[in-house]
């Protein structure tokens, strides 16, 4: 089956927002084997809505076309849909209903535009949308699919995975998909690709295998289709051993695993506390940490000592370890985590200390020049990184740079 | 001027990455009067390319390509567009010499695939890449522009920066762009439109006000054209002067200022330096800071106490506190507002609190329960935030009703 992608409103045009919605259709539809030809963003313009839907319907099966359902004035798409069927409009009730019902449930009153809303083109069947007042549409034409749901990130994607999806895997029929990501840090794309150059080659035609490189991590998926589930579910998983086996070291996790949940499952059942002290990247490895829900099982907090009194004040780090070696050096990192276990009381400190950039380097350490050490009561391990020239880069990558070595070191680790 | 995008490439279509750079050149075409009619992605295919530049050719004066000039296999644009233009091939010798001499400066040796690079359809003018090996082409067609480019994000944006905008320019003629961009933080777009409705309906028809949204902030963004430059400037500066007036507390700065930056400016400027004490906010608001280079200017540092006993023992809270009112509430930010003064010495110390979610939440603190805390050694003033349910998002929102707490206490600040 064979896809585009229409998105409409004039906020893609002109830069106001990136289109973060196709990325995400596209991604689900491929992993239910439907392959996306073309990806389209005009404007709330009826002639262009109608030339679009006419084009994309000549080479695809389905037809997904997202905004241009809100209630204000300049939203057209279910009239340019109508026209284009040639079919008239009928009122709702349900959606009227249930819209009265949702504004009612907040005290507010509904107004003529909301009412407006729930004229549907006749030919449409009405998709359920928990999460805001405009359902989504389903039209079908010549054995072509075509469906209209609201732009909002969140609303799209509750129609397309609750309403959609079930009807589209009616349609596919009985062949079985199955998806297993490995995900990997430490090593670039190439260097991956020629360890498993033998299990490439030997891959049986109904299985693929992507590289989906990132900053500093490089996702491996594994892709089949089969008419047998069973023998396609161990086959996928035979591959996948295969490939963990080969690249051991740099396997942190699977699908939807991230870095810091990885290490922060870890800590937790080992009833670890992990302490933090950066300096260049200035709060940015413990946000990350804290981004997941849970990581209070875990972090003890962190300190950002951005200052050089700051790192004597709160770590205990020496003046004269500052002044010989620079606040950049193995010895300021050494000192930086000794103190971040002493004063914060973690089971495993890590520490930063680096020029992030754009300005500060020098001829020995330039920009980009980043000390990383980890440790606990017993063993500390450090890190030269030789980054680039720009600061955000430098400061992302120091970040995945720094849950490896925690990761590594816990790899290492004597539990009791 | 009319424009298409079209961006080559499986990596859009698959969701494997997100199409930011059709927004920055939206964005960037929008400034300079010309608008965006439509944005396409396809795949490496040769004939869907030259179909896609057929379609766009007959409604739009530009056509920008981006993607497909790599050295792999499946880059194929250029054969593309030679046979689209029915033209051959041509070596380009200063691109082949540039390439070598790059590659003899990083020590490494080119490959077959770098010469492959070299060939360019015989119409092209070559457009100079500063940042990689792909140059971009500029072709020229019934006075119609087809301009193609490498995907790689910094390798475009220089090319049109520096190649392509003044070539575009001068196309454009005499007309004059203004532009001015007014920063607000801590009111909605509706709220703000009320406020300025005169303004809005005694606009000229050559100026428009646009309402550029993001999470806690408003842009509001004065665009006009005219043949009279210095007319012009004089008119967007009283429109930007009268609205600055209308909304004075909400503005926080213009054109490309950041809260972060803006907030520092001024720090920097009187000598003062700040101190943080994040909790839930976990790293997030330091990183934001810090994300700016100069930060070390004003920034002293902070703490991320994400465990009570760290509150205590990093900043002094009192077991009391902590006991009676729990770690959400005024009495723990104001305690860690006084901790961050004496143990970190800043001027001026920010501290949060809260529950971000998902878990966590009680009867009467629920998730999105936020407390925050600005002051100096004179005078604390408090802040109480009710969020969603999103964890990510309370995250963020905070950093920037954080920041707009700092703004409004340098406010009022007695400077010495």
């Amino acid at each position: 089956m064979t896809a585009t992608i229409i998105t409409i409103g004039d906020e893609i045009l002109i830069g106001q927002i990136v289109d973060t919605n196709s990325a995400w259709m596209g991604n689900l539809l491929n992993l239910h084997g439907i392959s996306i030809r073309e990806i389209v963003s005009i404007s709330d313009d009826e002639t262009q809505i109608k030339d679009s839907l006419a084009l994309a319907s000549k080479h695809s099966d389905l037809v997904l076309i997202t905004g241009g359902l809100g209630p204000t004035k300049d939203d057209i798409t279910k009239k340019a849909m109508a026209d284009y069927f040639g079919v008239g409009m009928d009122f709702h009730e349900p959606t009227w209903e249930r819209i009265k019902k949702m504004f009612a449930k907040w005290g507010r009153s509904t107004t003529p535009a909301h009412k407006e809303q729930c004229f549907m083109p006749s030919n449409a069947k009405i998709l359920f949308n928990k999460m805001g007042t405009a359902p989504g549409m389903l039209f079908e034409e010549n054995e072509r699919l075509f469906v209209s749901m609201p732009g909002v990130p969140y609303e799209m994607k509750y129609i397309l995975e609750h309403q959609l999806l079930p009807v589209l895997k009616e349609k596919l029929g009985k062949v079985f998909l199955e998806h297993r990501t490995i995900l990997t840090v430490g090593e670039g794309e190439s260097r991956i690709a020629s360890r498993l150059e033998s299990i490439e080659e030997n891959l049986p035609a109904h299985i693929k295998l992507a590289y989906l490189p990132g900053l500093g991590q490089v996702r491996l998926r594994l892709s089949g289709k089969s008419t047998n589930e069973s023998l396609l579910k161990s086959e996928i998983e035979a591959l996948k051993k295969a490939i963990v086996e080969e690249i051991s070291e740099l396997v942190y996790g699977f699908d939807k695993d991230n870095l810091a949940t990885e290490v922060g499952g870890k800590m937790t059942n080992h009833g670890l506390r992990l302490g933090l002290a950066e300096s260049c990247t200035g709060g940015y490895i413990a946000s990350q940490i804290t981004q997941n829900s849970g990581a209070s099982a875990y972090f003890e907090g962190g300190v950002v000592v951005y200052s050089n009194e700051l790192k004597e004040r709160l770590l205990d780090v020496n003046t004269a370890t500052l002044e010989s070696h620079g606040a950049v050096s193995e010895e300021v990192v050494t000192e930086m985590v000794k103190g971040t276990l002493n004063k914060l009381s973690a089971d495993i400190a890590l520490a930063v200390s680096g020029i992030a950039g754009p300005t500060g380097g020098t001829a020995d350490k330039p920009v980009g020049t980043i000390w990383l050490a980890v440790g606990n009561k017993d063993r500390i391990v450090t890190q030269r990184l030789n980054l680039s020239k720009d600061r955000v880069q430098n400061i992302k990558y120091t970040g995945v740079a720094a849950l490896n070595m925690i990761r590594k070191f816990l790899l290492e680790f004597k539990f009791n």
